[in-house]
């Protein structure tokens, strides 16, 4: 590693290159999305395109592939040096296997279906979208053919590849069959319980300038570096690591409503520590200074945002700091009753919508009929029908129209499938993750009802955070939590909610 | 040009790729100055020297300099792409001529030299500033003997050239002799008068966001397209066009002193006007669509500042304005008091405060010493002595110390010597520039009064703007005007503002 001249040193170094530009390609971005002036769009596409071909062209270099090449032979390299190799190994192949021709060919029809996707969704129109949906299923199995699929899986498992490195179709349906039925039969003993409408109390209005003031009061005190980053406001919430020192936060403000931009920023304040906590200062481009998987990437969000943000310690601590920079309306409220509004569960057709509790059946909904498209079980044309039953056996709920039902996520018209999944895995790693820390530090909750969080942040850095791409997903699992993911952890948790709240 | 494979199409394509290039770079500046967090700075430092050297190497690859050659003896080109061509030439000698040696020396020794003239300036001890200094001069003529010295000229004029193609020293010279010694008349004049106390009245404390709605008012009103561009608020004002469709203004706000805060909005919304005339859609990163040289440059910001936003007419018009979304204070006054308090001239040391009339004062002191430096006719050490002789015969004070004599400025410490010329030249051109509209416009002042700014930016979009750098700055002048540049028009505007404000 001294050694100036060695292949990973020259690889190191053209990784780090390539990241940098990359990350100049995400200022672009988040400045397209929070001050650029409208007129600016034209340029900014150029700007965009160009940086993105020249991280592209440096990321898939014949030079970099024989770099690879020469580090996978060096058996001098320590082990998480070689981790570092194995997964450059699969982002040049995962970069190097689709023709330019299907990228193109992809990326046009995409802009053209999310055009027709938005018309039909606006109409409600299924038919209309159809051939389009037809067709970005045709490209998705000819790049999950590019792809290859892995021994004993499925042409699904490659498109994973993408998002959830080392994730299997057959074994998530493992996961997710359980977590659905048990919390269909939950779901609705919390509907029969009749309480939903007295719990969901309405908050008065407040201004987004107190809004925000709270918002950047809450990250500061759960250990978001604002010295390192910031929040924004934007029509769509996200997170984007700009390099090292430099995580933006967004989120959006509506005055009748804290709860959303609140949340919001608990959730993008959960993407923004894991960037923190990234070492990025040494390994900056390298896969050992970035995120494992979408998955994993979202554990950390919703972990924050629900299993902290939504405690009764959370509000135990938040409740007159919330009443002293928002609203005097919170110190007139029992924690309870805090408590209780933050986690209210009822079944709706929308999945952005979506409580913690039922958010995961709308992604076994879309999980189960993507795979059954791709594979061919099921035809575009059976779509809607298939949703609206699938939808009324898991919410009870029949859907009123395809706006409502098949046609309200943008993904599917961006050639986004097998993404959907990594929303429930967030979850699941989320609760699982929470469970283990809390056993290794039984004093959580009284510590968050003291505004302390910095032991669960530092749990997280120590055991996920400081590790990058180290470990694959289901690896770090198994060695953070000494198992396999399962749904018990996220269905205890969501159970014991149920009983507090509902009583059920 | 239809033929797409022509050199001059093949090398308009180029210059594009490396303007586009650099416009991402001009971002990465923006935002460091506005919404960059602090922990952000080193990674902006790599990210923008990896954009800045790749730029360089696109404008100054052999490939760009055979395309120039080619380009140069096509002899079908119009006029109008050959003086593209030249501009395109003399840019590439420009950034040929300096061995990279030289380039890498001149900026670590101004790192350190600017460090060392900030601790000296706050001790006002121009010993330990000196042997920096003088390595700056020696590099400045490096610089300039790397350039070369025009014919029949000085080295000064081959430091000019990066910031004024074609200006010669001389000519400067033959233009501020002049105007210094009316100007030195003019301000004891207006001294003697003894008004000057009474006429700057204070204005009341007025809220930051008042002054920006204020300013935001103003920008729309005068003709800057919101669309296209956006005020934000920095340490040091600036005009960053950072690419056709977007162009960014920043000033900074003093409760107790709007004038700060607006006439930096007008003199930085006269940069971006021109930014915005300039016809980058079709030109971008050629000669043609940049703007011609910094005294130009300054001759936009000068006019919307000093000879509209200071004149009688502007406060007719905006009185009311600022009253209603200001305070209630600017009705209870006069117009003529307004007038008169932002055309108060009062001789001070800080060239960075001075007024429109005592500034040139500043700038003649500066350029008539650098240039005598730079030649060897004065030494570094006896600068601090001849800058106070000098300052006392223009301005009638002594210097204090050298704090506020000769360590006032940062120009000389980070090797911007011929600069300060630019800023003199603004205010004639602008006089000069703005003498003619009104010629061509007599009711000028009676559409000023009425809020209707749009003639006089035709005049200048048609007469200025979309030329680009078609022609240089003299010759440009004397087309527009019909003379080349002199003193006259800015002493009769100067006169003439004495005689209605002062009674002198």
């Amino acid at each position: 590693m001294s050694n100036e001249n060695t292949s990973y040193t020259q690889l190191r170094k053209l990784m780090r290159e390539a990241g940098t530009l990359g990350s100049v390609n995400a200022l672009l971005a988040w400045d397209q999305e929070t001050y650029m002036p409208s007129g600016g769009a034209d340029a900014r596409a150029e700007q965009r395109s160009m940086i993105a071909t020249m991280v592209h062209e440096r990321r898939t270099s014949a030079r970099v592939g024989e770099l690879i090449v020469a580090c996978e032979h060096d058996a001098s390299l320590p082990e998480i040096e070689r981790s570092n190799v194995r997964e450059m190994r699969r982002d040049y192949d995962l970069l190097t296997k689709l023709p330019a021709s299907l990228v193109g060919e992809i990326a046009s029809t995409a802009t053209k279906a999310q055009e027709a996707w938005k018309d039909a969704r606006e109409k409600s129109d299924f038919a209309t979208f159809r051939p389009w949906l037809e067709k970005m299923m045709e490209l998705a199995r000819q790049k999950a053919s590019c792809y290859g699929t892995p021994a004993g899986g499925e042409p699904y498992d490659a498109l994973l590849e993408e998002y959830e490195p080392g994730a299997r179709a057959a074994e998530l349906q493992q996961v997710f069959t359980p977590l659905a039925s048990e919390l269909s039969a939950l779901i609705a003993k919390i509907g029969a319980s009749g309480k939903t409408d007295r719990l969901a109390i309405k908050p008065p209005s407040i201004d987004a300038s107190k809004q925000h003031a709270f918002g950047q009061f809450l990250l500061k005190s759960m250990g978001f570096d604002l010295n390192a980053g910031r929040l924004d406001t934007t029509a769509h919430p996200f997170c984007e690591g700009l390099g090292p020192g430099d995580t933006r936060l967004t989120t959006r403000y509506r005055e009748d409503e804290f709860g959303g931009a609140m949340y919001g920023t608990l959730h993008e304040m959960g993407h923004g520590l894991y960037e923190q906590g990234l070492p990025k200062l040494e390994r900056y481009g390298e896969p050992l200074g970035e995120a494992i998987s979408l998955g994993i990437h979202e554990s950390q969000s919703r972990m924050w945002e629900n299993l902290v943000g939504r405690s009764r310690a959370f509000w135990t601590w938040a409740q007159p700091h919330a009443s002293k920079t928002m609203s005097a309306w919170f110190a007139a409220q029992s924690v309870d009753a805090l408590y209780s509004m933050s986690n209210v569960v009822k079944p709706s057709f929308i999945r952005v919508e979506a409580d913690e509790a039922t958010y995961n059946l709308h992604i076994l909904l879309r999980f189960t009929l993507e795979r059954a498209l791709l594979k061919g079980d099921l035809s575009v044309a059976e779509l809607p029908g298939a949703w609206n039953s699938m939808f009324e056996k898991l919410f009870g709920l029949r859907v009123p129209d395809d706006r409502r039902g098949c046609l309200q996520d943008v993904h599917w018209s961006c050639a986004l499938i097998g993404y959907f999944p990594t929303y429930s895995l967030g979850n699941l790693y989320a609760a699982q993750f929470f469970e283990t820390a809390r056993a290794a530090m039984p004093d959580l909750d009284e510590r968050f009802a003291r505004g302390d969080f910095a032991p669960l942040l530092g749990w997280l850095c120590t055991n996920i955070h400081q590790h990058g791409r180290r470990y694959r997903a289901g690896e770090l699992c198994e060695r953070v939590t000494g198992k396999k993911l399962d749904s018990g952890a996220l269905l205890r948790y969501l159970k014991g909610k149920a009983a507090e709240v509902y009583g059920v």
